[in-house]
C-alpha cells in the first residue's frame, strides 16, 4: 500500500502535462504541483519515470515549485542520502512500498523551512525538519510539502547526523528495544554490520551497555573496518567466514550468548546467526541484502525455542502516534548530543553529480553513504 | 538435557548387573531396579543398548520389578503408542532428549496403579495414570515408578484416548491457544494433517470454532484420507502441490486468511505455510519430517511481520507446574467426554508383536498408529 502522505504531484517543466495523484481529495505533500502563478520559482529534482538501472533512469529535471497553500511548508532541502532502499524502490524490486511514476527519488533527509502557510503551527522558518513518511522525494533543491509529511528536528545536531535520522538510527533503536528485554552487559548479533542501520546499532547499543559481536562481509581492508567499527563501539567484529568457525565459542566465554540477533543478509548468514542466539532468543531480520530467504534449523527453533521476526520502520510508523516517531527522534538525537551517535561515514557530492554518487552507493563493500547536497 | 523424572534403572535378568542410574541421589521412577526380593516378580519390556534401525536394536526382555518403596507406585501398563518421536530417539537423532542407555522404549501410554507405598497421596490402586514427562519407558508390562513421574487421568475414557493423551492432543491444544488469539471464524492451516497432532488439531480447532485447512502428502487413497480428516472437523484439505497452485486462493473467498500456521515438515512445505498467512500472523513449527530447514520469504517476514515460533512440549512443562499440566488433561479430557477429541486412528499389537508395530510406525502414510496392548 501506498500511504497517502508520500503521493504527490509533480510537472516536469519539458514533459507533457499529467495529473499524477491517483487518491483524488488527497492534498498529499505537493512538491511541486501545477501553479497558476505567472512566473513560478524553479527548482531542480531527480526524477524518474520508470524503475530500472538507477543511473540510467534518473534525470535531473528543472520543476515548478508549487504554490504554498494554507497548510503548506515551503523547505530548501539541504542534504540527502542514498539508501540501499531508495535503490531497490529505484529497480522497481520487492519492496513494501513502490511510488506511482513518475516520482522524485529519495525517501530520506534534512531541509530548512522557508515559509509556511497561514494554517501551520508546528514549524515556522529557519527550522529544520525530515520527512514524517518515506516517499517525500527528497531528493531536489526545494519543495512545497504539507506540514503533516514533515517532522521537525533540532538544528543543532550535525547536517549529516539530521540527514539520516529518520531512517536507519530508529531502525537500529527499534529493534534494541522492542523484542528482547536487554539488560547492560548482555550481547547483541548483527549481520551487515557495516550498513547504516548496523552502525547505528553497535553505537547506541554500546552507549546502552550492550555488547555487539558484528559480522562483516570478508575484503582487502577487513582489519580498517574492524578498526574503524570497534572505535564506534564494536565488542567483536567477525567475518562471515569466522562465524562458522569452531573458535566462535571462546568469544562467549567472555560475554553472554546474545539473547537478540539482527539480520540484514538472510540466507546462510542468518542459518548461522541463529546458531549463536542464547537459548529463548529472538533474530530480527529486516533485510536481504544476500537475495536468500532465511533458512533456520527446525531442530533450533523447537528445542531452543528460537523466535524469528521482522521489523519494517513504516509498519512501526502506522502502528504508533507522530508524537511517539517525535519521541523516538528526540531520543536519538540525545545520543547525538551525548556524542554517542554519530552518522555514517558519508560522502557529500553535490546535487548535479548525482549519477556519480548513484554509482559510487551500488558498488560492493562501500564504506561510506552517498549524501546529495543541494 | 534428560530431565531427572526420566532417569531409570533397570537390570535384565540375563545381562550383567550394572548400576545405570548416572545420577546418583536421583530417585526417579525406579522401573525395574534390582530388588533384593528372594523372586522377584518378573515383567516384560521393549529394551534397546544402543541407537539404530529400531526393529533391530530393540530386544523384548524379561527384567525384574523393583520393591515398591514409600513414594513408589506399581503400575500394571495397559497401552502404549509408538510415535514417531520414540522413533526419533531410537535411532538417535537430532532429538532434544535422549536418554542414558539401556533404556526401556516408550515415552506415552496408559497404565493402571496396582499399589502404592506409605507415603503416596495422589493415586489408589484401580486409578489409571500416564507418564507426567517424556523418557518413562512405557513399552513394558508392569514397573514401578516414582508417584512424581506419573499423573492421574479419569478412567471413563476411551483406552486408547488415554494412552495417547499426553503428548499429541496437548502439543494440539497449546498450539491453538498460546500463540495468536483466535476467535470462532478464524481460520488455522497445518501440514502433516494426517499426525496424532494434525488429527487432534482437526477436531479440538473445530471444537473451538476454527476453521482447518489441512495440507497433506498427495497419495493413492487421497479422496479416504480426505473424507476421514473432513470426517473429524476438517474445513478443508489440500495436497503440498495443491497447496502452491493459485486455486488456494478460493479458498479465502469463504474464510478468512489464517492467523496460525502448524508447522511438522519444514522445507518447502514452510514456505508455502508461511505464504498462506495473513500479516501479523505465526507459523509454529513442533516437528521437520521433511528434514529440511525451514525456507522462510525476507520479504513476507518484513513486510507481513510474520512470526516464526517453536513449540515443545517438554519446554512448555518445564515452564509450568505439574498442576497446569493436569488442568489441561482436564480440558482434553472435556473434549473426549463430549465426543469432541477421539483417539487416532489406532492398530492395536501385542507387545510380543513389537518388531511388527515399529515396522509398521515407519512405513510412509501410514494412516492409524501403533499402539502396543501389554
Amino acid at each position: 500500500m501506498w500511504v497517502c502522505g508520500a503521493v504527490f504531484r509533480l510537472r516536469a517543466l519539458a514533459g507533457p502535462r499529467k495529473g499524477l495523484c491517483p487518491a483524488s481529495g488527497c492534498r498529499g505533500p505537493a512538491a511541486a504541483s501545477y501553479s497558476a502563478s505567472a512566473d513560478p520559482p524553479r527548482v531542480r529534482a531527480l526524477v524518474y519515470g520508470h524503475h530500472g538501472d538507477p543511473a540510467k533512469v534518473v534525470e535531473l529535471k528543472n520543476m515548478e515549485l508549487a504554490a504554498v497553500g494554507g497548510s503548506d511548508v515551503h523547505v530548501k532541502m539541504l542534504a540527502a542520502p542514498i539508501n540501499p532502499s531508495d535503490i531497490k524502490i529505484l529497480v522497481g524490486g520487492n519492496y513494501g512500498l513502490l511510488p506511482e511514476l513518475p516520482a522524485v527519488g529519495g525517501n530520506e533527509g534534512v531541509g530548512q523551512v522557508i515559509a509556511v502557510g497561514s494554517n501551520v503551527t508546528g514549524v515556522k522558518p529557519g527550522d529544520w525538519v525530515i520527512p514524517a513518511n518515506p516517499g517525500l522525494g527528497t531528493w531536489r533543491t526545494e519543495a512545497v510539502f504539507s506540514e503533516e509529511a514533515l517532522i521537525e528536528v533540532p538544528s543543532d545536531i550535525p547536517l549529516q547526523s539530521a540527514a539520516t535520522l529518520g531512517v536507519n538510527p530508529c531502525t537500529a533503536y527499534r529493534m534494541l528495544m522492542d523484542f528482547e528485554q536487554l539488560q547492560p552487559g548482555d550481547s547483541v548479533i548483527q549481520n551487515a554490520s557495516n550498513s547504516g542501520v548496523g552502525q547505528a546499532v553497535i553505537q547506541i547499543a554500546a552507549a546502552l551497555g550492550l555488547k555487539t559481536i558484528n559480522v562483516v562481509r570478508d575484503r582487502p581492508d577487513i582489519q580498517k573496518l574492524t578498526d574503524r567499527l570497534k572505535n564506534l563501539g564494536a565488542e567483536h567484529v567477525v567475518t562471515e567466514e569466522g562465524l562458522r568457525k569452531p573458535e566462535m565459542k571462546n568469544i562467549f566465554k567472555a560475554i553472554p550468548q546474545p539473547r537478540l540477533a539482527l539480520n540484514c543478509v538472510g540466507g546462510k548468514s542468518s542459518t548461522e546467526l541463529l546458531r549463536q542466539l542464547a537459548p529463548g532468543g529472538t533474530m530480527v531480520t529486516y533485510g536481504g541484502m544476500a537475495k536468500q530467504p532465511i533458512i533456520a534449523s527446525v531442530s533450533l527453533i523447537i528445542f531452543k525455542d528460537l523466535k524469528l521476526r521482522g521489523f519494517w520502520l513504516s509498519q512501526w510508523k502506522k502502528d504508533h502516534s507522530l508524537d511517539q516517531f517525535r519521541e523516538l527522534l528526540l531520543t536519538l538525537c540525545d545520543f547525538i548530543h551525548r556524542g554517542q551517535l554519530t552518522a555514517p561515514a558519508c560522502s557529500e557530492v553535490p546535487l548535479q553529480d548525482y549519477q556519480r554518487a548513484l554509482e559510487a552507493s551500488m558498488k560492493p563493500f562501500v564504506s561510506s553513504k552517498q549524501i546529495l547536497t543541494m
